[in-house]
């Protein structure tokens, strides 16, 4: 089966084109999706420059505007999308989708796959399909501004994988696994959701950083956008999300062990890691606070954490406020427009159902 | 007796340098102490060059580390240490102060005088004292590295001045208007304790500059770590603590009110008076997290804040998730840690004897 597989990327962003070239890389046949044909302007005239990581040059299959044609005949559907689109491209699929396809979220952030199925079950009661995701993109990538060079700054060791229901993960393991030789399994869908470690590294060091970002100065986000105060800030933040896991029976990595087993960096902190993390190095910083770091992995990423944490009966201090000032900021209401329990389908179950849930697929 | 008047400036910081170079070019007899002798190092030798606004030089009549050579037989105490030693200087003082001398803390920030009051009533019970506070610096001043000139940036017009008992106010200003023309008289302790206008201006854009502020990196407080997210953030923050005021039967100037009546800045909105203060524009953001533009301001002014509101029975959200994340940041409790209304010594009153005690200085 492997080597005639279609995979449908949607999305041609920094991390879907780095999935579709690393997926034509390996031999398969892909379709590429994005609703902006600018996004084509380069890459429909030449072949895709693979570069650092991966060195090569690669030709899509198809690059298409059109979301029916890029899922038509697809094995793998796999959405790299920005995550604030999931619930409406989770709508627009579910019109086309067929019983064979599997729809994998690369990544999904928190409750991603909980939304498709939400979505999914709402608006084809009848499709039996497996949803995934991965707990982070595989790719530590950036696309040139020209559109002709992405750069595989790193490819993640370990990166975590779940589909929903839990039973299904490992026979869809067995078909990635050749493909992505760094992938894991997960419990359930609840262990990549809470592994969203860029809800931890992005939205507080660009709140901290605002004042060069709205001055204009670039920075490199890891390396000097992290500093000794914002890194021993983040493992307390950090430390909030591992204990959320251990009430849904968890047991998630922190933050620094995640750095040390997927780029293999040294340090005895924070700081430390992310200073020796190569793949970090070359990654700036925001340009404006209307950015995916602090936008997107705020509302999709620390609102669900406090949201779950509210089911759970805790609270998540350093979350909440950072959550709040960050609302301030952006002058949203951030708890009521980002991912809730009801978003993800599981407003009405205890804990215990929602557990139960991630692993059956149903209640 | 105002020729012949002196005073003792307790603290030779860059507020308490201006200060006391200020009074001798006004032609008193000026008594200058620090707990450091180094701060006298340059002056002792020299005159202090007085510069910007004022321009002249000026020899201190007395430089001490010795409190009470200093306040022995002055007129006046004025208070311009950093304000987290308000309660140990009050104590000193408490020993060594007669009935005729008048403290006037500059500033005091959110409950200073409250807590001079509170710590001479608890050692020298039979102490008749009155004791006011400005609420701001009446200078934007630096004093040059070398400790040779004090730049007067700024002379800030109709800065607040009170004192407890409320009634005294008057005779005290009385005094001071022909030194001080720019001052003005406020209700009571309260409002000048709550036109903190430092706590606006000064936590927040350090935490949102910590990147560049730990990385090294220079840049002006005001125009340039104050961007137009976080002037719109600062607004809502100053709209917080308007509100807090009317429950103490205070109509407080808004920020953006007080740097146009104070510097004569123009501007449709707090950046842009921000932009337009020329006080402002050399004023350098912190080199370092310990810096009392996020240490003391939070401290004695967001924290106080946050319990006065408590008091009232009203949230500030954004004051308090503000306030908490930059505890977070500092590794400390600052909630408790700060100044809160036992230090004041008005845990046990409602607002409405709060009211009364500012006015009538007792129950």
């Amino acid at each position: 089966m492997e080597d005639s597989m279609v995979f449908a990327v949607i999305g041609a962003g920094n991390t879907g084109q780095a999935m579709a070239g690393y997926l034509k890389f390996k031999g398969f046949t892909v379709k590429l999706y994005d609703r902006s044909e600018w996004r084509f302007k380069y890459l429909k005239k030449n072949p895709m420059k693979l570069s650092d990581e991966i060195e090569s040059s690669q030709k899509i299959d198809l690059m298409t505007t059109d979301l029916e044609k890029a899922v038509e005949g697809a094995n793998f559907v796999i959405v790299s999308t920005t995550t604030t689109a999931h619930a409406e491209i989770a709508k627009r699929l579910s019109e086309i989708l067929t019983n064979d396809q599997i729809v994998l979220l690369h990544p999904g952030r928190t409750g991603g796959t909980l939304i498709f199925k939400k979505v999914f079950k709402e608006n084809r009661p009848d499709l039996k399909i497996t949803i995934g995701e991965f707990e982070s993109s595989i790719f530590t990538t950036r696309t040139s501004i020209s559109g002709t060079t992405v750069h595989y700054y790193g490819i993640k060791a370990g990166v975590h994988f779940a589909a929903i229901p839990a039973g299904n993960t490992r026979k869809i393991f067995q078909i990635l696994k050749g493909i992505f030789p760094q992938i894991e399994t997960a419990q359930n869908v609840l262990y990549t959701s809470l592994s969203n470690y860029g809800s931890i590294l992005h939205p507080a060091p660009t709140l901290f950083n605002i004042g060069r970002i709205e001055n204009g100065l670039s920075y490199a986000h890891y390396v000097e956008g992290i500093t000794p105060s914002i890194a021993n800030f983040l493992e307390k933040l950090d430390s909030e999300r591992v204990t959320l896991g251990k009430y849904f029976k968890l047991r998630l990595k922190p933050l620094t062990v995640w750095l040390s087993d997927t780029y293999g960096s040294n340090g005895d902190n924070l700081y430390e890691l992310l200073q020796n993390t190569k793949a970090y190095h070359k990654i700036l910083g925001p340009n404006t606070l209307q950015h995916r770091y602090i936008v997107e992995d705020t509302l999709n990423g620390l609102v669900p954490f406090v949201h779950l944490a509210r089911k759970c009966g805790i609270g998540l201090p350093i979350t909440e406020s950072l959550t709040n000032l960050i609302g301030h900021l952006l002058g949203i209401d951030v708890i009521s427009l980002g991912r809730d329990l009801n978003d993800m389908g599981i407003a009405n179950m205890d804990v215990q159902q929602i557990i139960d849930y991630v692993s059956n697929g149903d209640l």
